[in-house]
């Protein structure tokens, strides 16, 4: 597939950091944006941009907070050409806590945002675009939303200056059908404006539905080293990057930081194809119970999961 | 996806068997029928029916050869509803060695073929026909082979009275697209005819692309309990029957036997989203060279592997 207007980005340590509250050490996020750069990836997203009156540097590592001082330290001294981004959750984020993009290293804020927050997410995003910012808004847990509310989230999308809109399959549980009807939905509705795609892999669909989203017109798609992200994680980047086609994309330093870093750190965090995170995937569920059973240290039969989570989404 | 023609087929012992010499102890393999038949999975593979003057039994464990009185340990006195089939390579097997089907368990020969072998496999299928068996033919390696010879083999087969043709992504390198394509053409090709569909999961595509041929029209899924398969193995079994809505299936059973079951034996053999499989699948090879890199004792780095793949696909 060579479509010269796709754009890739790395969600490594922003959707991986989920899995170890952002404690990357500088020298493993430093290769990765060596390798991300030396591949011609578009953007790398650095992590998220949030308040610290809304999360402790005592829990959390630096991704959690993209500060433009964290950020120089792991670029150097000469930058590449490769664009920056970081992602804020409504709520978690102050305006005055994002710097104008004139005395920032990051190019671009991905606003993060359930349905209920759209109005919240366009003001925000459009705060950005006017402090300097390329923005997307990326409207997460879409398989639970009902059409007449995703209807008037796209109409407000559609008057406002926001460029970009995500499709988010936040729990890992559509099938290529519904990222088609989306992405026909999505672009059928935003006319002039670009759709993306990130997905996550509880059910193996991850690569797959990116694919999909790709065929049906999305020109920004989200991958991750070896697939690293929140439970299942994501699109594994070396795949996407085996898929498309465009030369401007060199795959082997990818190839490279994953043998180097992502297959050790695979031996300490245990993301990717495990049956707890199917079951919250096909149940169309937040991963947050999967994850808590993965943590446990004797984990009992996932079938037990099952059977509590079939008994939980049951109604009366 | 509720389409009462799609009958599902578990390949768990006789492409699993291609990781382990199909040594699988009969507690297992009864373990497993008995799974299936409880989810109402429509057909098992209990394995290659082959001549012993081809393989040895000393090499080789008794799946390999799927002699009636092994199927008749692990099936017990009281066999279920569900319909067994053995697979048939061709030039490893004799006409005389398959019983009649009165003689035998067994409902289904699956003729496997590359596509210089069509003569050869409309032949044995049609043997098998003439003996009570249901056949198919399973078309492997079908991302090697030119249009020309495909369209005539396609021609043989639709002159012929073989029923059944599957899709057959040998070496995992099929998108989406490659699926549809071939679904299509097969179709088109056999009217009246039914169109099966068998994926391996190099790039983590095989539950997807199986979707998609389902979409596609395909009535024949193959899946294997947690995936197991050759090299990256196949369609994970429990995520197909979680798409499959048709009602005569029950998930649970299956669960519980990867869990009992599946999960330890992964821990034994390594099967699954490893990067060499990728790297092979990729460059729609054969995935021996892969393997050879996984069994070594001393691994080196995947990207030396990939380097080496590179340079011996490459043309000069």
């Amino acid at each position: 597939m060579y479509r010269p207007e796709i754009k890739v980005l790395d969600c490594t340590i922003r959707d991986g950091g989920l899995m170890n509250n952002w404690y990357f050490s500088d020298e493993f996020v430093s290769a990765v944006y060596q390798a991300l750069s030396a591949a011609g990836v578009d953007y790398m997203e650095m992590g998220y941009m949030s308040s610290e009156s809304a999360f402790s540097r005592d829990e959390n590592g630096p991704w959690k907070f993209c500060r433009d001082e964290d950020i120089r330290r792991v670029v150097g001294d000469e930058p590449s050409d490769m664009l920056l981004s970081a992602m804020v959750d409504i709520g978690r984020i102050e305006y005055e806590d994002i710097p104008p993009k004139s005395e920032s290293l990051l190019s671009m804020i991905r606003v993060a945002c359930y349905i209920h927050q759209m109005d919240a997410a366009i003001a925000i995003a459009e705060h950005c675009i006017d402090k300097g910012y390329e923005v997307t808004i990326n409207l997460m847990a879409v398989t639970k939303v009902m059409e007449r509310d995703l209807d008037e989230a796209l109409d407000d999308i559609a008057k406002s200056r926001v460029p970009i809109l995500y499709i988010v399959d936040s729990f890992g549980a559509m099938y290529c059908e519904q990222v088609e009807s989306l992405a026909k939905k999505y672009l059928a509705a935003l006319p002039g404006k670009t759709i993306g795609v990130h997905c996550h892999n509880n059910q193996q669909l991850a690569f797959g539905n990116t694919i999909e989203g790709i065929i049906h017109g999305c020109n920004r798609v989200d991958g991750s080293l070896y697939g690293i992200g929140r439970g299942a994680g994501n699109c594994p980047l070396e795949l996407l990057m085996m898929f498309l086609k465009n030369p401007k994309f060199d795959r082997r330093p990818v190839l490279d930081v994953v043998q180097k870093y992502l297959l050790p750190l695979r031996e300490e965090i245990e993301w990717g194809y495990h049956m707890p995170y199917v079951v919250t995937g096909m149940l169309n569920e937040h991963p947050r119970s999967a994850m808590k059973f993965m943590a446990e240290p004797e984990r009992g039969s996932f079938v037990d999961f099952y059977d509590q989570m079939m008994d939980a989404t049951e109604v009366d």
